[in-house]
Formats: structure tokens, C-alpha cells, sequence
């Protein structure tokens, strides 16, 4: 079974049909006020009921929206396969019994506030409870509702527009807005849910249950927190190799930064890049903004598809097309020149202009305006996607004689998108070609940022290379106490990571003894403490047996302690101090950590994150996306450094968590890095509390 | 005279006047078909012919907008003030000569193409200097119009909404773009002009004309090069003073949108570390996009002035809150705690909720939407803004009988400007309370991002320093040939930087003898070669006085160089290396760079600039905005650098172009800062290519 028959058979497993295709719909709490929750979901269940059943209950029983409605769902005449309930607080609970005995399958709970109920705080998860105890889902409670605008189920506040991205939400009003702004750039909804609460039915179970719904051709999720870690990536991946594209707006970027401070590898990196190194592992992108999120869904949703990040700017605006440059830079596009072909036709194009990129069409536009066209046709074939950005669109807005022709400009653009992505800029109000580019997989936005943002994104999503997830985290972990640079040395010793050759030394002479294996200087540390550096445990620099031997009494003495490690310094010429860590995060479990290191380390924040374990060659990768990554190289005339010894070492570091369940965090810093391989010389290891005993 | 005076005498002065407040107008290329610009001009200026005479002329001499029209200019009766003129390149220059014949006061040429005439290349510019010789001012050509929309002044392709913000623009479509989304905002435009190719009136004097313009509360610049650096910082400065905020927008940040503008104007754009540096001087802001920039113009022109960055958001949503918190803190600002009154006072108002920031109104909006009116009130005095993000704005957009109420709360929520500055971001597709909120000075927009970007850059505005502006550059200066680290030295020296302590020796038995005169390490330089450490003419470390006489016969024989430059080695504890450099920008003039130095300086780019010179308060202030501030602080225990002997450097180089006008560039990498002071131990000097000679 694939992992896609896999997510789509437990899916299946879970009764989430009942939710999605109900034959039969009631909603408890029917109201005749159109400012009441109870208004939206009666109208919207009544506006799918020429295809199920629609039954309303009142308390009152008098009519809501001209249909007659009974007081209780038990007077209900015939199965109901979906309850919607949206009654006060204090009346939820009997409302979930009644539906159970009327044999609904599925309950959503619109109500909201079961939580602050004084006395019964958990009455939502009793309710689930009793749900589950009959083999029924529940969806909420404070779930904004769901809805399926081809299947007409609309059983929430607020319209939707009809279109191919799937919307799954942890804040209603959240996704509300994202429904709003994907309808605003000319996109729609295929599915919404609010997932409220989650007693029951999951985010990351409803993501799973867009896997197969043929009108979904992208998904846009709104989360505050990742649950099930597994079951998120299982449903990310079989969405990917569904080729629905995910895109994540995530809540708490700017609390994480400030949450993971204790932690040597937690201070570098917040909760939201192990978010993204999740995302990367499942092919998902992940957007900043509401806004942003929803054009990189509708531009994923209509097909976009870079092969790479070279992009051509076509404008008919000197400035427009300059500042869509500038901002495509800033973006991580490149607006590169055009090769020779492409040049050649731009010229025979543009006889007036330079065949530049980008391509500055004048007055061109105005003369003839199949030049839009033609000018993407010219470059289609050099570029992974082409921006329009400027005029088009508004000549028929400013002159209505224009928009027969503009709206074949439109058409022809259109059929550029088999062989590239084409996006729109245009700067009209209400583009009249907006409705002809979009049903032709064209995306056209109202800000040039967005729009070169939803292209990124979308380069971002075809060029990630989803890999075999790792294994989910097996038990809770908990950071607890500091074990000592001699425990630390034994963890990366068994790992395989090349550390500065040492040995313990008990007196002076015996220091002396060992110092003499090496040629050059000698280190002296305290390796038994847990906390060497900050006690001043460390002396460096040795050169002579009677430097050895006169520091190793000072820092017996000094600290009491009955015994040093005696260590080779590392003086190897072109080294590139870096640092190697892997923790457990709490919801994600391992991850690695790879940065520029030393003592600035933590000044410029300048790491690589993924989770772990990775291949060598993952951690390859990692290293091309640190901004050290030239130091790595050989910097302003240094040597190259050995890069395949600092992958095999991220590499070795990343299966520890797998290979020392005891082990919470180890970090390397620095790990030196020359032309000739890797030497670890000073490392941080965590126990993880529950065993910390043994170990102490 | 204060420079506000001046600049507006200068103005007057020059004639811009019959621009924009002509007592008639003749539109010369009138046209009757829509899709002409001799349309939208003609029919423009008729809108405001009951304010002045406007006269149409057309070759055919046939009506237009049921206007009858003459056939030349020089057929007009009666005095002609302003003309206009959009006709066929061949055309221009007759059109030209009989509105001058016509004693036209001021032109505006429309038309585009007289830069690509094969024959009469320079004809714009011989077309300026006939006008000049008459007194006359001209704009253009290739300008998309002008317009006043207080004065029914409409001289421009496109429509546009009256509003408080000037737009100024070298690009006639993004000025377009930049007034259309003011209007989209709910703002509009008060004057507008598009500069075309200034081969006449410019930029800068269109922005100081708008001084005195009372319907302009704020001026929206878009530029894609400065011509006259000292008139745009007096102009820039003149806004200020008259409390009207100047933001700009400017084309060229990235390398292909900089070679985009240069081949749109012929211009060079300037660095944009530069003009930035020149904003801060000025008081100006800038903004990265379209969007952002008129999202900023609108939140000014409306009256907003944080105070400073501490920001409360106010939601009826968590999951929006928890997004504007996100946003709020990459857009550098601060959304703390409530201080203990506010805190209280929000306790009060929902006793339900914690009192905390962002306050979440759960349902309390649903209740009583005077909720977020009192939620408002409720912090107005403990933070410098406050955010309004949701559902505000659409319960009359989704329940019309509440549409009464929540324009009461909008009114209620205007009159908390007067304390503090309030912007609502809203869901809502068209709020029904943002022509109440805008008119009482709350900007409303549809994106929190914009929204947070508005206020971040308020705060910058208000928060900006302007500072009495440098001198204008007197003279062009190249870079020219490299100078030797002898003549950087003396130069240095002269400016009175502290330098390592050093002499130069002819022969090894001098150099032993200089060494003596310090007591640790020494260093020799080959100080007479432009690029010393390229050819490895430098050697470190030097312990005794055979290793001197060693190092000194090697260098000498290597490079066969005569003598050496013998140096006390910087041996200090607790030091950080910084650089500090001086040039020249073709634009601005001399410019001041303090970073973090160092090999990896490069590699970091972390660095401040300012325009030179700069006082010791300013150069401190420098350092506050570096990444590596903390270094210079002390960092991980490090004891803290001497920041003001750092700063007095900083001022010293800064001063350097003044002083030595045959000084291109100049820049001290390392510069050693040590808690006892700092101590510059390597240099470069680049001379003026003029000079060049003198010093060769």
C-alpha cells in the first residue's frame, strides 16, 4: 500500500464521509435573525437541500427562512447523517445526546464557550467521548463550521466563492479571512473547516480527507500547533504525491523566538524552523501572512510550477518593471539576461529597446497590444516563469472600446502556460481579463510583491525534495541535567565524530606523559564538571612539560578535582570554526543543527535546521544554505575546507537521538573545520530527565 | 530666512506657480477618441473650465467633447497660461514655439519618443532651453500629466480621487499605480505630477512646491535618481518642517531593477544605503513597494505619529491577534505587556480573558460591539498605537441591521486619535466603516502586514532626527589609483586616529632598534606598496630581535623594496575589530560606514552609513544599529569596549573628505577596539583620479 492508499484508507476508516458527503443534514438551532449564527447555517444547510435533506430545529418551532422546523432533533421525521449545532452553551450537551439517538454519524459544534463552563470544564471531551462511543466523528466545539461549495454544503458563517483550494483552519475567523482573500484575488474555496476545538476530528485528520477530493488542487492550512506530528507529515506527503500542494500559515513566530532560550541549540532556533524543516520534509511550503499564504495557494491551485527561480519581467513601465526587479530580488528570484535565442526574438520584437531583462515594452503595448503576448511567447522557452506586471488589465477598465481586444491578449497568454508559468501584475481596479487568465491557469494579483511572492513560493514547493520521514519520536523527552565534557566526548566517540585526541590524566606527571604523544600544544580541561567553561576549566596554549605540569596542579588545586583530560589542541592552519547540534523538539522530536560556531555563534544566528536523522547528503545541502557557507569554501584566499567530513560528521551527530535514547541534546561548538577533516574540541551534552539518575 | 522660507521663495521664484495654478489652460492634440490621451486630457481639463478658460486645439479643427476646438495655438483668443501638450513627435516643436508665441507661462509636454528622434536627439532639452530663454517653465516631455484635484486641475491619463497626499513621480505609471491604491485605501491624491524626463522642472522642485500646498498633508515621492542632491535635501527637509511627512519609493535597490531604471531615464542610480542615509538626514522615510509606500503616505497624511514602537493589538479573533503579533514584531515593533493600569482596565472590560497583549475579545464583540471602542480607550494611554485586526468593519457587510451600531463604534473610536494612533485592519471586502474611520484620521486597511508596515514606518517617521544637512559635494570626484599604507597613515594620522606605534627602518638593524621601543610583539609592513598584503609584504607576531632582522632581510630581498614599516602588534586584551570607512558617493557626496570588521567583514555586511560628516553623538548612534552592537558591549562576559573613543574615530574619518579634497576613499580594516581605546592597524587610502598625479 502507498503512503497515499495508506492516508486515504485510514481517512476512510474514520467516518470523515459522513462529515463531507452527509445524505441528510440537521441543524439544532435554526434561527429566523439574520445577525444569529443559527441564520447562516439554516440558509446554507437550505441551499444544498435540493440535494439532501435539510432538517431545522427550533426550540420554539416557529419557521426560520420560510421552512418549518421541529423542537427537538427527536421529532425529526427520517435518519440525519450530519447534526450542526449551534444552541447555547448550557442546552450543547443534551442537543449531542439527541442527535446520537437519532443516529446521526457526524456532529459539528458550532458553539463556543463549552470551555469556560464553571463547573464542567471538560464537557467537550465528555461529549467526544460519548460521540466516539457510537462510532460518530465530532468536529468542534468553536468550529466556524465546514462547507463544500460543489457539493452545496454550506454549514458555516459567511459565503464562500467556489475554487480549487481546500481551506483547513484552527481559528475560524482566520480562515474566513483567507476565504475572502482568495476570492479577492479570483480564486475560491472547493472545501472550508474550522476545526475548533479538536476534541475529536483533527487538523491533521481533516488535511488527510482532502487527499481524494478531485476539486481541491491545493490546500491552505492555518495552525497554531501540530498535534500529531506524524499523522501532519503522513498527510502533507500524501497530499504532495497527490499534487495538491500544502501551504502553511503558522501562528507563533515571534513568541518562539523568546520560548526556546534555555537550551544551547534552542537559543539559535525557534519552534517555527522546526515547523519549516517539517514542511521541507513533507514538500509543503510555508507562507508569512494571510495574505501571502492564500496567493501562493491560488497560484499553486491553477497549476504554477517553476522548474527554478529565473524569472522573466515583462512591463510596459520603465519603473514597474524596475521595481518588480528590485522586489524580485528581494524575493530570491533572479531576473537574469536573456540568452541569445530569447535576445534575438526580444529584438526583432523591440527594435527600439535593448533586449534586456527585464523587457521594457514602452509604448509598445499601446500601439499593438498582442505584444503583451508575444514578448511572453519570445521568452517562454529561457525562463522557469514570466511576470506581467503594469498596464494589462486596465485598458479596457480606461477605454471599454479596448477590452475585446485585451481580453485576447488574455486568451493567448493563457496558452503560454504548458511550457511555463505565467503570473499577472495589473495595476487596474477590477481587471476585466482577470476571469479569462484565471480560468486559464493565469494568477493575476492587484500588488507586485504578492505576486512575485506567490511565484517564489511556488519555485520554493516544486523544487523541494520531500525525503522518507523520519521516524516519529517514540516517548515524550525532556531536557534535564548537564552532563560533563567527558560524558559528552563518549556519546560523540560512539557516534563516529573525529574528537581532538585525549586521554585522563590522575597527577601532573601522568598530564605530562600524555601531552608528549603529540607534537604541538596541549589543553587541559576539567572535563568531570558539567559547567568547565564557566568555572574557568580550561587552559590552553601548553607548549612545555612544565606548563602542562604547573596548570594541571593550579586547576586541581583550584577546583578540586582528581583528575584533568589531557588534550591534543587543535593547530591545524584554514580552519572555519563551526557548530553541530541535535536536540528534541517537542513536537517534531530530533532535529540537526548546523552553523557557523565559535563565540559569536549565538550574535549571528547563522544556522541550518532539519530533522533528524539526515544522509550525508542532506547535510550537505544543509551547509549550501548558511550564509558562512563561502567561510566553508575557502574565504578570500584560504583553502577549501572538507566538506564531505563536515556532512559525515552533521550526518553522525543527527542519528544520535535514535542511537542513545538517554541522550536529550549534544552540541558541538566549536567543531573545527579544515582542509584536511573535522575535529571536535569542546561539546555540550543534556540527559533527558527521566534517566538522569542513572547517570549522575 | 529659516529654510522653509527659503525653499518656498526658491519655488515661487521659479515659476512653478503657472503650473499649477494657471488661469487657463489649452490642451494642444485634443482628441475625440476614447482611447487617446489627447481624450483624457481635453476632457480632463474641461472639468475645470468653470474655474478657468480652457482652450482645445486640434489639427482638424472638429469638435471634441462637444467643444468646438481651433486648429493652432496661434489661433487662440485670449491669453494662453499653461499648455499642454500631447501631440505627435514630428509635431512637438512647432507645437512648442506657438505656445510661446502664445505667451504661455508653463508646459507640459505629454508626449513620449523625442529621446529616440534619429536626428534631433537632444530636441527635449533644445525645446527646455527655448522655453527657459523665454521664462518659461517646462515639464516633461514624456510626462503622464499633472493634476490638482482641489482645483479641478486634471491634466493626466487616468482619474484621480481627492485626497491629502502629493504624488511626485519619475515614472508615470507607478505614479498612476501609487493614486490608485491610495484611493483603494480610502485616501486619495491632492496633487500629482508625473516628471517625465526633467529636462527642465524637476523632481526636486515639484516636491518644493508642495511645501505651502495646504491640501497636502503628505507627499509620496517615487525616484529613480536624484539630480540635484542638495535641492531634494532642502526640499526633503522643507516637508518636515511644515509637518509634511515625505515617503519614498525608489527603484534600483536590486542590481537588474538598478540596470532596469538606468536604461528607463539614462540616470545613475545612487546606492541605496545612500539615499537612505539621505532620508534619515532629511526626515524622510522610505518604503519598499507600491503598497507599502501608499499604505504609509495614507497613514501619515492622516495624522499618525507614534510616539515610539510599543503597540497594542486589539482583536475579536486569537488567531488573528496572534498573526498581527508576528507580524508586528518583523515590522520592529513591540507588542508588550499592559502596564498595570491598562492591565486592570482591561481586566475589568473582560473579566473573562487574561489581561494580556494582544487582548483577545473572544466573543465579546458579538455581545456589545462597543467592546472594541472600550477595549481601545482602555489601553490608549499606556502604548504609542493601537491595532484594531478582524472582524471589525464587516458586521454590517454580513448583517445590514447592524450596520448603524458599528458606525458608532468607528466614531467612537476617531475620537481616541487625539491621544494616540489608531489603524483597523478588516476582513472585510469593502468595510462599511472606513469613510467614517478616514475622516476621522483612522486608516483602514485590508491586510495586517500593510496595516503593521503603516505604523512601523509612522513610528519611523516621527522617531526620525533630521539633522542640519552636510554641505553640498563642491566638485566630482573618481575613485583613482590605491595609495600605500605609508600615505593612509598619514592621513589617518592628520585626521587624529590613533594609530599603532610605528617608524620606518632602512635597514634590519634600524628596524631591531624601533622594536625596542615597545615591549611585546612586533609587526613589519612593506608600507610603501599599494597592495602590501596581496604580495604578503606583511609579517606578525615577531617575538625577538633575531626574528626582526630575519623578517626584515626577507621582505626587503622578496620584494625589493627599500624599507619597512616597523609596528607595535596591537597585543590588548578584549578586543573586537571593526572597519570604519569614508567615500565618496556620486550622489550625496562623502558618506561614513562603521561595521563590524575583520577578514569576515565581507562575509557579514553588517554595517551602518550615514552622510558625512557625522558628530560623535551621531557616530554613536551608528553603532547602536549594528548587528555586532552587543560585541562592543561585551559579549559573553567580555568586558565593554571604549564606545566613545570608537565614536570619536568614527567622526574623525568621517571628516577626512573635507579636509583632504584629494581623498576618493579611506577605509581602516581592522580598527581595534579595546576597552582602553581603540588603535587602527591597517588601512586603505584610494585618491581622487584628478589628483592622482601629484601623488605618484
Amino acid at each position: 500500500m502507498t503512503a497515499l492508499e495508506s492516508v486515504v484508507d485510514n481517512v476512510g476508516a474514520k467516518g470523515l464521509d459522513h462529515l463531507w458527503r452527509p445524505g441528510s443534514v440537521a441543524v439544532v438551532g435554526a434561527s429566523d435573525d439574520p445577525a444569529k449564527w443559527g441564520h447562516w447555517l439554516a440558509s446554507g444547510a437550505l441551499s444544498g437541500r435540493e440535494l439532501r435533506r435539510v432538517h431545522l430545529v427550533n426550540h420554539n418551532g416557529s419557521r426560520v427562512c420560510g421552512t418549518p422546523t421541529v423542537r427537538s432533533l427527536r421529532e425529526v421525521d427520517g435518519p440525519v447523517d450530519l447534526a450542526v449545532i449551534a444552541v447555547p452553551v448550557p442546552a450543547v450537551a443534551d442537543a449531542v445526546d439527541a442527535a446520537l439517538d437519532a443516529g446521526a454519524r457526524a456532529l459539528l459544534v458550532i458553539t463556543d464557550g463549552l470551555h469556560r463552563l464553571p463547573r464542567r470544564p471538560d464537557l467537550a471531551h465528555e461529549l467526544a467521548e460519548r460521540a466516539r462511543a457510537a462510532g460518530v466523528r465530532l468536529v468542534g466545539p468553536s468550529s466556524l463550521g465546514i462547507a463544500d461549495t460543489g457539493a452545496r454544503l454550506q454549514l458555516a458563517w459567511g459565503r464562500f466563492v467556489q475554487g480549487p483550494v481546500a481551506v483547513v483552519t484552527q481559528s475560524g475567523q482566520v480562515g474566513s479571512e483567507l476565504a475572502a482573500m482568495l476570492a479577492r484575488d479570483g480564486s475560491g474555496v472547493s472545501r472550508f473547516a474550522s476545526v475548533g476545538r479538536q476534541v475529536d476530528v483533527t487538523t491533521e485528520e481533516l488535511l488527510a480527507s482532502l487527499v481524494t477530493d478531485e476539486p481541491t488542487r491545493a490546500v491552505l492550512t492555518y495552525l497554531e500547533d501540530v498535534r500529531d506530528p506524524r499523522a501532519f507529515l503522513e498527510a502533507a506527503a500524501a497530499l504532495r504525491a497527490a499534487d495538491k500542494p500544502l501551504v502553511v500559515l503558522a501562528a507563533g513566530t515571534s513568541a518562539a523566538g523568546s520560548a526556546a532560550a534555555r537550551s544551547h541549540t534552542g537559543a539559535l532556533t525557534g519552534s517555527i524552523d522546526v515547523l519549516d524543516a517539517a514542511c521541507r520534509a513533507a514538500g509543503a511550503v510555508r507562507a508569512g501572512t494571510p495574505a501571502h499564504a492564500a496567493a501562493l495557494a491560488h497560484a499553486l491551485a491553477l497549476g504554477a510550477r517553476p522548474r527554478g527561480r529565473r524569472i522573466a519581467v515583462i512591463s510596459d513601465s520603465g519603473g514597474q518593471a524596475a521595481l518588480a526587479a528590485d522586489v524580485a530580488a528581494t524575493a530570491g528570484l533572479t531576473v537574469a539576461p536573456l540568452d541569445g535565442e530569447a535576445g534575438e526574438r526580444v529584438r526583432t520584437l523591440l527594435p527600439d529597446a535593448a533586449p534586456s531583462n527585464p523587457i521594457d515594452l514602452a509604448g509598445a503595448g499601446e500601439q499593438d497590444m498582442t505584444v503583451y503576448a508575444r514578448a511572453a511567447e519570445a521568452v517562454a522557452d529561457s525562463v522557469d516563469a514570466v511576470l506581467l506586471t503594469g498596464y494589462f488589465g486596465r485598458f479596457g477598465e480606461d477605454s471599454p472600446s479596448l477590452a475585446d481586444a485585451e481580453r485576447l491578449v488574455a486568451e493567448r497568454l493563457t496558452r503560454l502556460t504548458v511550457k511555463v508559468p505565467v503570473l499577472v501584475h495589473s495595476m487596474a481596479d477590477e481587471p476585466i481579463t482577470t476571469g479569462t487568465l484565471t480560468r486559464g491557469g493565469v494568477p493575476v494579483f492587484a500588488d507586485v510583491r504578492t505576486t512575485l511572492l506567490a511565484l517564489a513560493g511556488s519555485a520554493e514547493w516544486t523544487g523541494a525534495r520531500p525525503r522518507t520521514l523520519p521516524p516519529a519520536p517514540t516517548t515524550e523527552h525532556a531536557p534535564g541535567g548537564d552532563a560533563s565534557y567527558v560524558a559528552a566526548r563518549e556519546v560523540l566517540v560512539r557516534a563516529g565524530v573525529p574528537m581532538a585526541e585525549a586521554a585522563m590524566a590522575n597527577s601532573a606527571a601522568e598530564a605530562v606523559e600524555i601531552s608528549r604523544r603529540w607534537p604541538g600544544r596541549t589543553v587541559l580541561k576539567a572535563g568531570e564538571l558539567a559547567h568547565k567553561t564557566e568555572v574557568g576549566g580550561v587552559v590552553l596554549g601548553l607548549r612545555t612539560e612544565e606548563e602542562v605540569a604547573a596548570a594541571y596542579r593550579e586547576l586541581t588545586h583550584r577546583l578540586a578535582v582528581p583528575s584533568l583530560v589531557v588534550e591534543r589542541m587543535d593547530e591545524r592552519p584554514g580552519v572555519v570554526e563551526m557548530l553541530v547540534g541535535v536536540r528534541r523538539d517537542p513536537v517534531f522530536g530530533p532535529v540537526i543543527v548546523v552553523g557557523t560556531g565559535g563565540v559569536t555563534a549565538e550574535l549571528w544566528r547563522d544556522t541550518a535546521l532539519e530533522l533528524a536523522p539526515v544522509t550525508e547528503e542532506q547535510a550537505a545541502r544543509m551547509l549550501t544554505r548558511l550564509r558562512g557557507y563561502p567561510l566553508l569554501l575557502g574565504w578570500r584566499g584560504a583553502p577549501g575546507t572538507d566538506l564531505a567530513a563536515l556532512a559525515r560528521c552533521v550526518a553522525a551527530v543527527s542519528r544520535i537521538p535514535q542511537a542513545e535514547p538517554d541522550v536529550a541534546a549534544c552540541e558541538i561548538n566549536p567543531l573545527r573545520v579544515a582542509p584536511d577533516g573535522v575535529v571536535a574540541v569542546d561539546a555540550l551534552l543534556t540527559w533527558n530527565d527521566t534517566t538522569e539518575e542513572m547517570y549522575r
